[in-house]
């Protein structure tokens, strides 16, 4: 995309498997004497594959090599479902989107911006009207936008703050990673791969499972959809064909979990796939650890996304800060 | 309830755990050579015990008793889940309501009435307004109702019947059959009692499972409410505490009872009740069976409702009953 | 209705453009010294006429007949529209609806009851079951619903009585009575008459308008409905062809109703009634009599109806009468 | 905007009461004889004046300059509101919204492009992404979106576009026209200024009125919204507090435009302003004259607007072209 603009890219390729390796990052930076990376931009939660990037430590690598990049994360698929803190991790630019862990329709698009962020774009180039922050940002001081506001969206965002902070963000980001924990369990239990190879880099908002060869995954999704009524993932770009992705984000409880594995389940028997049974089973045994991680988890210090002040604080009239956490 | 209206009332014991037993029926009719019964009352499928009453023996037993009392039955939890046939079964007078397999709010009920309960009708003493037929009728014919209908529920019952006719009853209830399968084949797993004895009276709509001795059913259902969100049916009556209820009808899928089951495995861990684990594994298992269950039923002749049928004729305007199947 | 309960009904004919005449009320009482008559009933706002009857004067006639009889109103088309005391005007049961002044649509009704009413109730002969108060005020004690109650009509309620104290109910009944005034206006300039004959029987939630000699109401209404969507009522009874309601209760403001006396203004010409142009503007003139009377009536002492207080007594759960203004 | 992103604009001033003028054009493009102008850019219903460009006029002179300049129309504000053509009118490019005629909340943009305009497209240099529309005319042949689409706002555009289908095009701007006419009347009748200065630019989806000199039209707008909740629209850029607009387009009705003329006409006199009364008057005065303007058009030939066609090309599978009028 950025291609497409103009810009001159150095797309670090990936095994779509693992994700953003920080000391790739740092070497690179580091041999780049003349600055001209003006960006690192990485996503949080890659969608089509399940698999995370350690923010911080990538950080970490762009401090290490002493760079003046900005750091760019997109979290669409993470924010509201994982942990994430622009300020605390040293994020130049958050970009997330309404349709995820936000659990609205898609139309409103978020962008946290750091003081660095904003005086680099009042010396950038590249032309821009619609996507320029100008605008908005003296709009916005008064509650305005600079064009038509997707009103009904921003109704819908207040409820969807309210009811994610009504739950508790430690205990919606609790309820995410049990939901992604069993479902591992359950994919370990029918002895089917995990895309994402990192046990640290295992996403909570989505878990992509590997088809054994000679089976198509497309062929298995279309069944259970006619069968079950179940929508899953299909494989994106070089996947296609070869992964089938389980989403668990946003209102999901752990029921609605249960019924999404015996779907799987079922429809793995229903299409010849060779596994073992007792996925769901599997699942269910989490219950008893997961309580503990629930517990421990609720005994630690407050973790308000700090994202979350930043759009409250872009939303004035909407939203109260006040009624927030620390 | 009729002994409050002032009638005289025959009330037949039974042991909470079976239907009507149409030797009975038949036993005291053929005592009664004064013909003092007026009318024959059943309940087709009873929701605090999850047991079916065998509708076309009890008219063969009051037939054989050569009795001319009315037969009266209720399918408010049955209508639109379970095959049911006012006319051709040979009941005079039958009840329903909008709020179990028509998935509506409650607010609306259905009398479909033969001619005889129509003629008994007008020379019976009882004092009536409001349950009087002659009005409803008279304005029916118009497409009128004597009094403020309410409209959105008769807008949201054209879409429930569309809803049921697109998938076709005999599909609709196939689907319940096999949900109340899989919930007495995950019972039978878990080694607990399904409360309706006999195999031929099992529910479609709802089960009735009976907890073990020294086991408080309450307990286990706010537990399972509280942590599950799962809300389970409590025991009515002399059951209170005894029993929970799982209803499976109306807008329900396999995934969706799936993931009830679930909850209800869970919860039975999380309370301490002895059970044996692997209930929702003999609920998916079922689906060879019940495909092959299906599959035959797909072939049999149509069966289309008769209910259905007089529900249309009451509603004139609103459904046009040139839409239906033969 | 009564009659038909078999109750002996006196039943007091009017003229169909008058409230009930407190007068005839006293004589009647007075001359019954055996104290036959067990209830008075009085619709408090009549909606096939648009007559109000004045309740707290009818109460007074009972009293100085020193009768015994209950005192029973049917609030159903003035609650929340009007002004009305249940217990200050020493009512002993008022009847409403929700499909009214609430703002919802028709499946809940509500009974005030007085303590005599209650000792009545329980004396009471006349079989009846589901229209016994027992059963309904035992359950209403805990919050629940002796039978399968309409929650989403109760959900609806509480959003409602919300609406309603927002607003507050002087602001309410003022809007309702400017609104009422301003259709009448509007009628005295089209040089139309008003079915009601009397001032201060007026109503402020409808206005019945007779139709010109020669004219039919109904072929007007029809014209209506057909050219500008506005859907007025017809005439019941005796008044069928004879008159058109305007409706101007519940969420309804200043511009709808003026919108509406535009669509009968120009109904009006189109189908040829001979009037006098200039109804509209006579309405808006009463923007400045109307500031006036709703000034003064927010300087006039709290009259929070009293029904409200009731109907919170009987919804527990629902709504906290502790919000409640005196 | 297109300055902004790096292109040179001839922005042609206007007076803010006219719309653009078709000779003004023509001269311009006639004197660039090295066709460095590449495109022509109109609004066809400007939003803050309540002027309207004639489109074809504009074409004709294009045409007569012999100058091959792409013609690009914004028709946010007028489509589906007032009668347009993409393809009979020659124009390149028509940029259209969700939020006005077609009743839909913002969050949908439509463009119909000529076969000039892509190939213009493929030779040009200004680099965009998201604004690129290759890939989503490739994604569009199949049915699909290049990206997350707003698949609820096209659920509700299927329902827009049925609904304006089935009151009929002709009609829907008939209907537009009506309230426009009756909208003016009543600004003459109240002695106000229009600010649109020629009558064949008159717009017929909103009207701006000119505020007598003295008097601030912000204020008479914060009057009528809080005494009335009628939300009039602002004066814009050199406009402000100098005139109000009022909106007539989309879902909107004869009796809808009445209640929003009272609402002026009564805020008006609330205020302040000087005016005669008697607007709402004129405005129904309209109905024969509108009558006659009606039955004319319904017998004109068919005109279903072009556009519309073009949508439907770009939105396969949810809408069936087969279902248009030619």
């Amino acid at each position: 995309m950025a291609g497409r603009l103009g810009l001159e890219v150095d797309f670090v390729a990936g095994d779509w498997r693992s994700g953003v390796d920080p000391m790739v990052v740092q070497t690179r930076l580091a041999a780049d004497k003349a600055h001209r990376y003006k960006a690192v931009m990485v996503v949080h939660n890659e969608t089509s594959t399940g698999v995370t990037s350690r923010i911080p430590l990538i950080r970490e690598a762009i401090d290490r090599a002493k760079h003046p990049a900005l750091f760019m994360v997109d979290t669409i698929s993470s924010l509201a479902s994982m942990d994430y803190r622009h300020a605390e991790w040293g994020v130049d630019v958050t970009v997330a989107g309404s349709q995820k862990g936000l659990m609205l329709p898609p139309g409103l698009s978020f962008n946290a911006v750091s003081d660095k962020a904003l005086a680099a774009s009042k010396l950038a180039h590249l032309p821009r009207s619609y996507w320029s922050w100008d605008e908005i940002i003296a709009s916005n001081r008064d509650g305005y936008f600079p064009y038509t506001p997707a009103t009904n969206l921003l109704y819908g965002l207040h409820e969807a703050i309210d009811m994610l902070l009504a739950e508790g963000l430690p205990a919606v980001f609790a309820r995410h990673r049990r939901h992604g924990e069993a479902t591992r369990r359950a994919a370990h239990a029918w002895e089917l791969e995990i895309l994402c190879r990192n046990a640290d880099e295992y996403s909570d908002s989505l878990t992509a499972i590997v088809m054994p060869d000679g089976h198509d995954a497309d062929i298995f999704r279309r069944k259970v959809l006619e069968r079950f009524d179940l929508s899953l993932g299909t494989g994106l770009g070089r996947l296609a064909g070869k992964v089938f992705r389980i989403g668990h984000l946003g209102f999901f409880n752990d029921l609605m979990l249960c019924g999404t594995l015996c779907g799987v389940e079922m429809g793995l028997g229903l299409t010849g796939v060779p596994h073992r049974a007792g996925g769901v089973q599997a699942a269910t045994l989490l219950k008893n650890a997961t309580r503990l991680a629930w517990a421990a988890f609720r005994k630690s210090p407050p973790c308000v996304a700090s994202m979350d002040r930043h759009q409250a604080a872009s939303l004035p009239g909407l939203i109260d800060p006040r009624n927030r956490g620390p």
